[in-house]
């Protein structure tokens, strides 16, 4: 690295300058400025004891955001994906029976990462954006008899909210725990852990809690550490083992790992920005901007892919107009006013954009300006209104 | 969250306020203020252009803290035992042979990570804080023909440097693969993958780096990329599967999870400060007041755990005077003047300190700060100077 032989890193790398977007995707999604401000904050020692009560702070602001009274809330080192992970590696054992809801692309991420662990994985198969009725769901936990079942509660992929309480009460019956994916509710949404009687939920912080992506916070119920307390293997996975996390995060505070400090400052921060507002009033606030936002959406003459009774307030799938290419205009709406929207993928790849309006952006002001973009990137393709 | 009946989240939740303190554990370590703003930037998607294009500036930034020219850099998403974990769960298959040079916390660490993944483990055992001679090292491989080699360069419980060259050359010899825990010593010391030999490193953002915790960056040699892509089973984790994240990363750019966007803004900051610098230019500051740091804490007539050939720079095991209690000391340096330094566990336990010395606080005038504070935290536990 002699500075006269190499170009030297200012000539090679430029100065970090990210552009302004407008994140109206799935998530990551806008971030408060304070939150912001909480991760340049400087850093503790992860065993320093104002971490560890920093810590407590947001294991008990996590369980507003998630309708939990007991049991226990702790947080994964990794993104949401690793919450899902964790729930698998810790509670499907290599062998058991683990009964899958399958209508979309994160029920399939939930399905893979089981067999992967050795489970016997069984799945109700639908189209991705249709949801299971009760008696669907009952039949067919009733049927399996699995040890474990998993859904989605708000199904990324597709758009679709799928109710729990049916299957929560089914599985329970037949003496399984259940998993619910809360990746894209927490937050944007009621989770209502306690009234659905779930027993593992794991969720991030990009999408509802309108913080960076890094970090995936989890709630498992008095019967669901029960289960883990009794397990007598060990999971496969060391980095994911709750039992262990649990410990350092909330018993005996011994050291696991090295905590992502800045990044629990800035879940910390999201959560109080969400406290102060009201975790109600901002999901009245969602609901508020949802309804105008489909509204305008009609309007247009565009539909929605999913019906109006099964529908995520946050996560909006607009069906592609035909003769369109959702990739044009995605690219145009990013190049143009900095604006980010998802297309869809698997069976819906060209079918739908993936439109979020949560946290920040749900407010009048800034729909109209989505909303009059999105307009012209359309009609700039093809589309006559 | 009613704000006449509860109240209200102001009320209970102090404004984020961490204490200054000045790390001189081994790690999270001293974060230079260019990284802070950095980590405050404005968030763009995991699949936005210009996303992709910094994650290739972390790789080819990362080289050069390597010592690497050809084969694959990336970033976990997750910490330095995230990386751990991938190391393990992507080379070493279940029923696999894995030898472990075992001489502290983190090769027993390596050992059970590969245990729970289904591996067959040897280990080579020796005290916390010795090392193996090129001999010992060549003849346990020979012995044992396994199909994975572990050691941890740096080991942060005991402060030893253990050499590579031998171990890598008497694994490939015997068809091995070789994967070396980097932890501590990426961008404090040479890691020197290329002229090691080694086949697969990992490390972290807090110690060498000078960066907040949350990232786990990793080397993988051509040898062991062909390897992964001749690899016919899946590993057990998802999450940590190298070839989809490589795909993610440098290939396709095709979704796996969503990169903390965050924290890759900060380590690119990290390592432009680094290249900035030079990163001889640093490691020779490190040797510096290393050798700085050894004078004067003898002078203060204390002693080194570890002999002064295999010492890590960064990371001094100093030994605790007999009568002294460790905890008091630390626990005095921690409330006083805002200082963190470690203590030892397992067999170190109570016997060492543990102190870094590294990027921002490897400079005279911090170095003699520190030391008069240590100097005075002994004395009044006790330790007649």
């Amino acid at each position: 690295m002699s500075a006269i032989s190499q170009p030297s890193a200012r000539e090679l790398f430029a100065p970090l300058n990210p552009p302004q977007r407008y994140l109206f995707g799935p998530g990551p999604t806008m971030v408060d400025p304070r939150v912001y401000q909480a991760l340049s904050k400087p850093i503790v020692g992860h065993l320093d004891p104002y971490f560890i009560d920093m810590m407590q702070d947001v294991q008990e602001l996590l369980k507003t955001a998630f309708g939990f009274k007991s049991g226990s809330t702790l947080v994964i080192s990794g993104t949401g994906s690793a919450g899902m992970e964790a729930s698998v590696a810790n509670f499907v054992e290599p062998g058991a029976k683990f009964a899958v809801f399958a209508n979309g692309y994160f029920s399939d991420r939930l399905t893979e990462m089981a067999r992967r662990n050795g489970a016997n994985v069984v799945r109700f198969e639908k189209a991705w954006g249709e949801t299971f009725s009760d008696a669907e769901a009952s039949d067919f936990i009733r049927r399996e008899k699995p040890a474990v079942v998993g859904y989605v509660h708000a199904e990324t992929s597709t758009g679709a909210l799928q109710e729990g309480q049916a299957i929560c009460a089914a599985a329970h019956d037949a003496g399984a725990l259940v998993i619910a994916d809360c990746v894209t509710s927490l937050g944007g949404l009621p989770v209502e852990f306690d009234r659905t009687a779930i027993d593992i939920a794991y969720s991030c912080t990009q999408k509802g809690l309108s913080c960076p992506p890094g970090l995936s916070p989890m709630a498992l119920s008095p019967r669901a550490m029960d289960w883990l307390r009794a397990r007598t293997t060990s999971p496969r996975s060391w980095y994911l083992d709750l039992k262990l996390i649990h410990d350092y995060s909330t018993v005996s505070h011994r050291y696991h790992h090295t905590a992502p400090i800045s990044m629990f400052y800035a879940l910390r921060e999201a959560l109080l920005v969400i406290a102060e507002e009201g975790i109600e009033n901002r999901w009245e606030r969602h609901r508020r901007f949802h309804r105008f936002f489909v509204r305008e959406i009609e309007a247009m003459g565009l539909h929605m892919h999913v019906p109006a009774s099964h529908r995520i307030p946050t996560l909006n799938t607009v069906l592609v107009p035909s003769g369109v290419d959702d990739g044009k205009v995605r690219k145009r709406l990013l190049e143009g006013p900095g604006i980010e929207i998802a297309g869809g993928f698997g069976p819906l790849a060209g079918k739908v954009f993936r439109i979020g309006v949560m946290g920040p952006l749900a407010t009048e002001e800034n729909l109209k300006f989505f909303l009059a973009e999105f307009k012209k990137a359309l009609k700039a393709e093809g589309y006559s209104i």
